[in-house]
This record gives structure tokens, C-alpha cells and sequence, in this order.
């Protein structure tokens, strides 16, 4: 558990949220960074990052520590052990194979601590099955950061980090687990840049960011129109997305979670209406990207069916980005459509 | 009122409705039709039209008996007063003036049958009140008929026309209004090409037309999915169009209308599978055009919410389809945006 004064992290998944984060460590020089990356590696391998960010301007070139193609083996190779590994990919539920099989072979059991910077409810499940000595932490990030080509990261939104711990059924007691989010915290922000928020209570931080990711990152998809038009329009914000917002807060409330009153016109004017943020969705529809649509809509849609909080305004929005998300697979050939009859 | 053998007829709207309307009548040989048309006027009367269409073949460069640029003057001119107005323009609250007003230099009182070919409800009241002597008739068309370019009609499925006469409250019985809306009937079907039926109970087959055309045409155009893609795309259909058609069958019901218990199934199986078709309102959007947003989805809406009906599901389509109206508007420039902020 990350004692040394410089810890060894390995990022996977270094797109828009895992470069800021990569950057983050490596800045405050508390950590020394190994990403894997997939889509952009070439790139990043050869020219580095191309960075705008509001919290630490233009960086050009810029590499973490060290750049690399797969998962290093810690059995095989003989490194350091890694102190941390953050996930940080996009969750694709169709399309995309399990995380804890993808980073097994960097983690060092009962030393790793797994940092998940991740959207989805209930992703710690199969950490802690596949890992049941490790400690995992849960980072729900507030950032508006897209990478607009490989390796060129736009930044627009000062980020915003909810850190805190899972609770591992297998640990007695969470010490441990808030003394290494605290750690991580530290290392986190080190730099001065970026605000990181210690959570002490994971599921609450999920379902409040849920609020503005079950609804207002669909709707922005569907419509196409950014979080600022999305206000500027009419009477989307108060016709739907307030209703669907109130399904959200109320099913997190059923659950437990008790979410502040006001936490809906927090939400609603949380992006600054004179910057006209994408949401991720209506940024990986437009890049023609499938969406994270089962993790962000379907998930707290099903949570809410289960224990009784009638949605139709969830399930419309939930119906409506599905089929959007269709029209992306039949573009990408990955549904069947017959053929249209000739006349 | 049309005794003549052959009827004199003012077409205004000669797109995809009307062209098709006009067609049906001289084909019959029991009308001649002189055209009112503004986009497609220079192609028209320069070169015809040119239809593909299911009832009628391949029809190339084809003119009704007259084309004109606006409405004839009865009153400056020496013409023969028009037995039947047909109006067939698209109804776009937020940018056509009102219909009555453009129609009336060619309405001869008390004499001219003024054809109503229109998806909007109550679209019957501002007639009567200018014209308070004139029978009014609602023609409420299931046609699949699109304009791709200006004078290209390209009619894909069967045409089915319910006609039938609103009341005039002016008139103490309705016997004269159903005695025109038969002949019209006659005049309009004796090609042989087309169902028109007889329609007893005009709000009723308005109402029956709403079930689809309050629902799936925005679902297509949102979703930018076809019809059939629409059901093939997964749960679309049963998760929100169906108990959103239940809204406008229950706003029906509870206004009096009572439609078949199967209308609901019928109207999602309406378009045949394998043609694809697109509603009236994808077609629009993927043309740029402004979309019938008010008089398809957000009359019905209102006429629910006055009878106390509750419609979620309508209410989640109707702000979705005016939050894409809104972007159509932005890319016509007619609303305003404020500049985004330079960091």
C-alpha cells in the first residue's frame, strides 16, 4: 500500500478522464505513471499528449513515465509491485470484456490498491470477487475533458474528484481503506490543480452524479443539443429533465442515500451556460462512439424498478438513447437489418 | 357548390399531399385543378412534376390544368368561381401566417367547398369564423408521400383518405356539408387509384390518425430511425410507444371519441416492414425543414392535460421533438444564441 514517498501507478485506460489523471499524479510528483493504452497508443507513443486543460494550460508532447501497449505482468516481468491501478475506461457493457480480468496480471494481491474512476453503480462486485484482499476505491470524476482526437485532450471544466473506498466484505474494519484514499488523495492533488473531495460515502457520490448522468447526458444526446442550448431552448429542463432528475433522487433515496433538496438545480446549472459542454454521450455519439448507455441510464433505471419508484420519464430516455445507440451499431455493422423490399 | 360535370378546383400546398391530391382529381377526369405553389412553383410550371408513386406508376412531367404563384382574386379576375378549395399546406404554428386569410381572395360565399387535407385538430374553427357560410370538409390522409427535391414526389405506400365535413355551426342541419363531402369522394377516387372513406365522425378519424402521428412520428424523427427500424431497434415500441399511444387513446376516449380497442396495434404495424418508411417528421429533419411539432404532438398534449388525462410519455416526446424543433430553428437562424465564452 503505497507507502513509498513516490508511488507506482499504472493507469488503464488513458483517454480524456485518464490523461488529466495521469497528468495530476505526475505533476504533484508524488507518482510515477504507467499508462496502457489501446486506441491512442501510436500516438501517445511517438508525439505524446497534446493537452488544453483549464487547470494546467497547453502541454504539449507530454508523456507519463512510461508508455505501454498491455497489462505488464508483474509475475513475469520483474518490477516493482504496482501501488495503485486506476481504471479508467469508458463502461460498455456490450461491448467491452471484464476489468478485473483485463488488469489481473498487474495486480499484486493484498498490496495493490484498485482505483476506480468509473460511472457505473455497483462495479466494485467483481473487483472484490476477483480480488478479495485488495483494496478498491471509487472515484466518481466531475470532469468535462474529451479527447477530441487520439492523444489531443480537450479540457474545458475544472475537475472535480469524489474519492472514497469501497467497502471490502472481506476486510473487518475500513481503516485501511480510508487511510489509502486518503493517500491517494494526497498524491492526487498534490499539484494545487485539481479539487479532490474525500467521499465518505461512495454510493451517495454515485447516485448524486447520477442525477445529472441518467438525464442530462441523454437528453444532451438525443436532442444534440449541449448542456447550455439544452437550457437555452425552451422548456426541456422544467418538462423533463426536472421529472427524470426527481426519479433519480428519489430512488437513491429509497436506497438509502439522502441527497441534498437543492441537489437537482445543482446539477441542472452544474456546467457554466457560456461554455456549451457536450456531455459524454452527445460527445461519443457525435465521434459516432457507442455510449455508456446501460451504466449511466439503464442501471439506475432497473435500480429504481426494483424497489418500486415509478419512471416514465427515466424509461423514456432510456428508451429513446437506446435506439440512438441502435442507429450507432447498425452504423458500426453490428446489428442486422433485412433488406428493404424492391418495388 | 360542385354540380358542374366537372368540378373547379384551387389546390393551396402542392407538395407531397397535394400533388398526389391533385393527380387523384384530373386523373378522374371529375375535376380540373389549378395549383397554388411557392417553393416548387419555377420547377412546376417550367419543367412538371415528377411522381413515382404506388397508385399512379412512373408519372414524368406532369401538370395539373393550371399553376399559379398565388391565390387568384374572384373578385379582380373574370374566373369561375372555384367549387372546392383544397388545402394541403403543412401546418407550422410558429411561422405560417393564418390559412383562412391566404385562401380568401378565392372563396366565393356560399358557395365554395373548402377541403381541410391537415393533421391539425380544431383547425376548423378559424374557417368557419371567416368564412360563416361555407361548408368546411376534414381530410384526414394516411399517405406515405415525401417531396425529395422541389417537384420530385416520391408516394411510396397507398394512399387512404377519410373525408368528411365538420359542422358549421352556422347551418341548422348537416345534410348539404355530408351531400359535399360525397361528391368530393367521388370526384376524388373516380381515377380508381385511391381508398377514400367516407368519414361520419371527422374528430374521431382525426383523434385515429393522432394515435401515430402524436407518437411515432416524433419517436422516428428523434430517434432518427424509421419506422421499421424503429420496432426492429429492441424495446422502443413497447417502453414508450405504446403507453404513450394509450395516452392520446384515453385523451380520445375521455373526449367522447371512442376508438377501436386494437387501434394501438395497428398504428404501430401501420407501415409495412421491409419499405422503411419515414414519418412526415423524420422527413422534415433530415430536409432541414421545420417540423408540424404543435399541431401533431403538442395539440394532443394539451387536449389530454385540459381532460386531466396524466401524460408522461407524451410529455417526454413532446419536449424532446421541441428541443430538436429548437435546433432547426438555431440552423435557420431564428433564435438567438449568445457567444461562448473565449478562456
Amino acid at each position: 500500500m503505497g507507502a513509498a514517498p513516490v508511488s507506482n501507478v499504472l493507469l488503464f485506460g488513458g483517454g480524456a478522464v485518464g490523461a488529466i489523471a495521469a497528468l495530476n499524479i505526475e505533476a504533484g510528483k508524488l507518482g510515477q505513471v504507467t499508462a496502457v493504452l489501446r486506441s491512442n497508443y501510436e500516438t501517445v507513443k511517438h508525439r505524446g499528449y497534446n493537452i488544453e486543460s483549464i487547470d494546467h494550460g497547453r502541454v504539449n508532447a507530454w508523456r507519463p513515465s512510461s508508455v505501454v501497449k498491455k497489462v505488464p505482468s508483474i509475475e513475469a516481468e520483474t518490477a516493482e509491485p504496482f501501488d495503485y491501478i486506476i481504471t479508467s475506461t469508458k463502461n460498455l457493457m456490450d461491448v467491452e470484456p471484464m476489468l478485473p480480468d483485463l488488469i489481473a496480471p498487474a495486480v499484486t494481491p493484498g498490496h495493490t490498491v484498485i482505483v476506480m474512476i468509473q460511472n457505473r453503480l455497483n462495479i466494485e462486485r467483481a473487483m472484490f470477487e476477483k480480488f478479495p484482499q485488495n483494496i478498491v476505491l471509487s472515484g466518481v470524476s466531475m470532469i468535462d475533458s474529451h479527447e477530441v482526437e487520439p492523444g489531443d485532450i480537450y479540457h474545458e471544466d475544472h475537475d472535480i474528484l469524489y474519492l472514497g473506498a469501497f467497502h471490502n466484505p472481506n476486510f473487518q474494519t475500513d481503516e485501511q481503506e480510508i487511510a489509502a484514499a486518503r493517500h491517494f488523495i494526497k498524491m492526487y492533488g498534490a499539484a494545487g490543480k485539481t479539487k479532490v473531495h474525500f467521499s465518505e460515502d461512495v454510493p451517495w457520490s454515485r447516485w448524486r452524479k447520477l442525477i445529472f448522468n441518467a438525464v442530462l447526458n441523454p437528453i444532451c444526446a438525443i436532442t444534440q443539443l449541449d448542456s447550455a442550448r439544452a437550457r437555452l431552448s425552451g422548456t426541456l429542463i422544467e418538462g423533463i429533465a426536472r421529472p427524470a432528475m426527481q426519479e433519480v433522487y428519489d430512488t437513491a433515496k429509497r436506497l438509502g442515500h439522502d441527497l441534498p433538496e437543492n441537489i437537482i438545480d445543482t446539477m441542472i446549472n452544474l456546467d457554466p451556460m457560456d461554455l456549451y459542454l457536450k456531455p459524454s454521450m452527445q460527445v461519443d455519439l457525435e465521434k459516432g462512439n457507442l455510449m455508456e448507455v446501460e451504466y449511466l441510464v439503464g442501471e439506475p433505471l432497473r435500480e429504481a424498478e426494483k424497489v418500486g419508484i415509478p419512471t416514465p420519464y427515466l424509461r423514456a430516455m432510456y428508451e429513446m438513447i437506446k435506439a440512438v445507440q441502435w442507429r450507432l451499431k447498425e452504423a458500426k455493422g453490428l446489428v442486422d437489418v433485412p433488406p428493404k423490399r424492391v418495388q
